[in-house]
């Protein structure tokens, strides 16, 4: 009755945005616009703040690919780091997972996705050129390939085995087996063959 | 290993704010921050700008409390919607909700939430005040209470209701029984009862 405008341009802009976040639909996106606009000072202000400065400030790193408003970024430039240890992922979100597990102290490599036909993603698409060149530093002596162990992930860890070749590295992967804290019972098959075939002793 | 930092201060406070954001949760704001900052124009730059417009230019309608970039809003404003009625909303994505649906073409009254003893809101932090006041003009002859129904959405009606004793205004109530499309069978004993209790002619 109103034309099928049920508030301002300006707030129907917001609410478009916000549902364009990953896990926000439409109806969560308007109850984040109205929460935001509830709390101007709290949230909304800060939230626009923050957003701009990391729109002015943050940029990809030129070495690993990482994200931070630093170029080489942090973990490039932390000289505690070790040197010897490419650790290859296919995300920042999963160089963060590491990095939250306190995992390693080495450096990282972000490749930028992960080969998958389907999706359009060829080797061109991913930073692989880099990691050959970073492989070739005489410091460097082993490409850890943190890879998803999903068949793209995998097929990536192939195909960069494949070109780094060449350079005197070794390359190894991350271990597959039963999660900790896992059941066995609710494992899948290869999973559990996985970790049968990698068993260390007790 | 890195002291706990697994990004810079500034995409660290990025995340933490999405956070608070309804419907996000921590590894959900991480995942939206970095999509942000992977679509830097398309996404992060325009947010940031309408986060922006709506800090300096949204505010709450001084006759109503609905939001708007103008005051009274565009609904006030409206010289075709319906004179005589008030539609009496609890919040403003009630208010939303109707003329998403159509359902009316009359001005709306925006309490700001229900009488919740248990949530510390009591009758002062609600805006019937206003509500008095609009309910003197003459041209005004009809309240509906379009709040939940819930029991603190019912004790404010009751409330509200008792407020308006003096005013020259007929209050009604949103219809309760079956919501169209729904099933008998999967419909609580209160909804069906009122539903018998309010049955119209076929």
């Amino acid at each position: 009755m109103s034309g099928g405008r049920i508030t301002g341009p300006e707030i129907e802009r917001l609410i478009q945005l916000l549902a364009r976040l990953p896990g926000l639909g439409p109806r969560s996106a308007r109850r984040a616009a109205l929460h935001l606009i509830k709390k101007k000072d709290q949230l909304l202000g800060p939230l626009a703040e923050a957003m701009q400065v990391a729109l002015d400030e943050v940029r990809v790193c030129s070495t690993c690919g990482n994200i931070d408003t630093a170029d080489p970024c942090f973990i490039c430039a932390d000289p505690r780091r070790d040197p010897t240890i490419i650790v290859v992922v296919e995300d920042v979100a999963d160089l963060w997972a590491l990095e939250r597990a306190a995992a390693v102290s080495a450096r990282y490599h972000v490749l930028g996705g992960s080969l998958s036909p389907l999706d359009g993603v060829g080797p061109d698409d991913l930073n692989v050129a880099g990691l050959i060149e970073r492989a070739r530093d005489p410091a460097v002596t082993e490409i850890v390939l943190a890879v998803n162990a999903t068949v793209e992930g995998q097929t990536t860890a192939h195909y960069v085995t494949d070109q780094l070749a060449g350079a005197a590295v070794k390359v190894s992967q991350l271990a597959h087996g039963v999660p900790v804290g896992g059941e066995l019972d609710y494992l899948d098959d290869g999973t559990l063959a996985a970790a049968i075939r990698s068993r260390t002793e007790f």
